[in-house]
């Protein structure tokens, strides 16, 4: 039996759903309907009445009916569970909470593939970002970055184009890593399609984020405002290569925007691919050679870095998959991916993402290729370690 | 008949003439005796006292009245004469006033070859420095550099050495533009030798500079002190490619320690020698792509821009090769370098060093390959356009 209250939420993810078919991404008088009247008032707004958008021309409202009426939020919400998709909203575990930053151009949800905690990844995130034509230089720094990021630990962003996108992804999935991609289309719809192995991979070792329902397929303004959610979801922007007028420079500006860092890999005076890059270096932007200039400056997390003050989730909350993973790291020592996976039982892919997810909790940290408990995990997972109390029997030892 | 005061300066610039043997370029502590003692009061207590050099230990105050018993100053000053050298001091009409920046580390007297005017030179120049292994990049970059800025009528001092001095040394004799080169030698002993060629060049058409007296070597330590020299000369200081620890970070560090503009070209992030630059601008640097960006940062001269606030400089006062040289530009349009030299009947190389002095002076202005007269030196060079009056005829015309 459901409850009242659960009807309720359904009832706001399945208007929610269809929202994201009606409104396009990063809309923001849309953003202040949906904040005055809720998303199930939006849509019973949007379906019966004729005259309640403050603020829509008649043709606008006209073309949101349209898109109202055809929308169908439980088949989408099916066709994405046939895909292997899920879609979170504002409120829910996995939701963001940074997006809120975003104000009214908040995503009304977000829809995803992949095995991962999206709420948990974007907390130690970067995004690396830059042009789709980029040179030989451009995706050599790339691949390094993306690799040299993931061997810190960190989780790495980017928007699965051709070009420094792609090089980045790759080399985070080459070095074992965590990789997001978010797209200007539906997560069951690779674009570009020569991405499609690329992103189906990231799908399985990773996640796929979109604003756009199943189906729905990117435009020019949907690339644009796909960039302020990489913005949005990461401590900072890291740009590789962009000419003038680079769409990499709109996600620089949103993260300048919204106080996250700007980042920019220099290159040659002499290359026009790195004259945007050295245009945001003469502003905000500051200039960063490798993944461990990088990780300096988005490295002082503040209160949002759980690893520095130890586990904050007791470890009896952890999920059954990754209270699994867990238990197959030795008490000292660094071990292999393969080896945690082989102890936990657990697919390849699936133990990246439980991994990170361990990371940022607080449980443990990666160094190079090993992975290894925190100081401040072992005596949560070895409790008997410390004198043979169980966790929570505070009075039992204080020997040492 | 030679004054009492005439005589008195005459000993003074020997004295000095006879220090530039005896202390070593940047001696602070030396400095401070020049400043308490004088330059005659200090090289008696070097050639006569026994005890009284404050802050001496024995072994250097001995070492130094060893050098100041062999410094032979007339002999020098011949041997500079002979070289088409000549030694200039604080106070003299060349002496470039901001050196005093340097406080008790401001050389003693500088040793100059070439035909233009070091102090008015300085008042609108700019350093460009770099590696002495630099790249096929950095060495197109300074050339470039070089061209660009005597394109835009600035001055472009380095220090002569190979790499990127070399280059941009080239770039702007190569434009026909205005350099001076700072040496760690005497300026009669071309160092490196490779560029004895380049140097002689220099001389002829810009200026050789040195603190030490002719026949003099250089050491690591005066390569050090010597680009203390250029920066302080120059409005602010490039570096187009550097290494981790190279000598031209040291001159970009006391351009900034001297409040100069201090600028850096980026380079691939794969390139060792462009490490130091991008250290450089994750601090204080501005990243510069071009002579245009060098110019727009530096060109904001405030009080030390006399050609945006016209002549300051009476016509009458200038000397006559500059007034030929200025009575050789037509009041309207700019002509080449070539027919300015032949209309005013002056050697090409002089030209040149007039026309930049003309320049500082606020009389004329070079764009690209072309010189033309100032706006507000068509009045006081041709006061009779302006309706036949003479120039301080101030009540005769006020017609427009």
């Amino acid at each position: 039996m459901r409850s009242g209250q659960d009807q309720d939420q359904d009832q706001e993810r399945l208007a929610r759903a269809a929202l994201t078919r009606v409104l396009e991404p990063g809309d923001e008088v849309g953003g202040q309907w949906l904040r005055i009247y809720g998303a199930v008032g939006l849509m019973r707004r949007l379906t019966e009445d004729d005259d309640l958008l403050p603020g829509a021309t008649p043709k606008r409202a006209q073309g949101l009916r349209l898109r109202a009426a055809r929308a169908r939020p439980q088949r989408d919400l099916e066709a994405a569970r046939a895909a292997g998709a899920r879609f979170i909203c504002p409120g829910d575990m996995e939701w963001p909470a940074q997006l809120a930053d975003l104000g009214d151009a908040q995503p009304i949800g977000l829809w995803l593939r992949g095995p991962a905690d999206l709420r948990i990844w974007a907390l130690r995130s970067v995004a690396v970002v830059g042009s789709r034509a980029c040179t030989e230089y451009g995706a050599h720094t790339a691949v390094t970055l993306g690799a040299g990021l993931a061997e810190r630990g960190w989780v790495v962003v980017s928007g699965g184009a051709y070009g420094v996108d792609g090089a980045v992804h790759r080399g985070v999935l080459g070095a074992g890593g965590a990789t997001v991609a978010v797209l200007a289309s539906g997560v069951d719809m690779p674009y570009p399609r020569g991405h499609a192995g690329l992103l189906d991979r990231i799908a399985e070792q990773g996640i796929l984020v979109g604003e756009l329902p199943p189906g729905d397929h990117p435009t020019a303004y949907r690339f644009i405002q796909r960039n302020r959610v990489i913005a949005a979801l990461t401590r900072g922007t890291v740009v590789v290569e962009a000419a003038y007028r680079s769409g990499a420079l709109v996600t620089a500006r949103a993260a300048q925007r919204l106080g996250r860092h700007t980042m920019g890999v220099p290159g040659p005076v002499t290359s026009p691919l790195s004259a945007g890059v050295h245009q945001l270096l003469r502003g905000e932007g500051v200039l960063v050679g490798d993944a461990a200039e990088v990780v300096e400056l988005v490295g002082d997390m503040g209160d949002l870095a759980p690893e520095r003050r130890g586990p904050v989730v007791p470890r009896d909350l952890l999920e059954p998959p990754a209270a699994r993973v867990l238990a197959a790291l030795p008490a000292r020592g660094a071990v292999s991916l393969a080896d945690v996976a082989r102890g936990a039982a657990t697919p390849l892919d699936d133990t990246v993402g439980r991994l990170y997810e361990l990371q940022s909790l607080g449980f443990v940290e990666r160094h190079g290729d090993g992975w290894q408990l925190t100081r401040q995990a072992i005596m949560s997972v070895f409790p008997s370690r410390e004198g043979g109390g169980k966790e929570g029997d505070k009075g039992a030892d204080h020997r040492r």
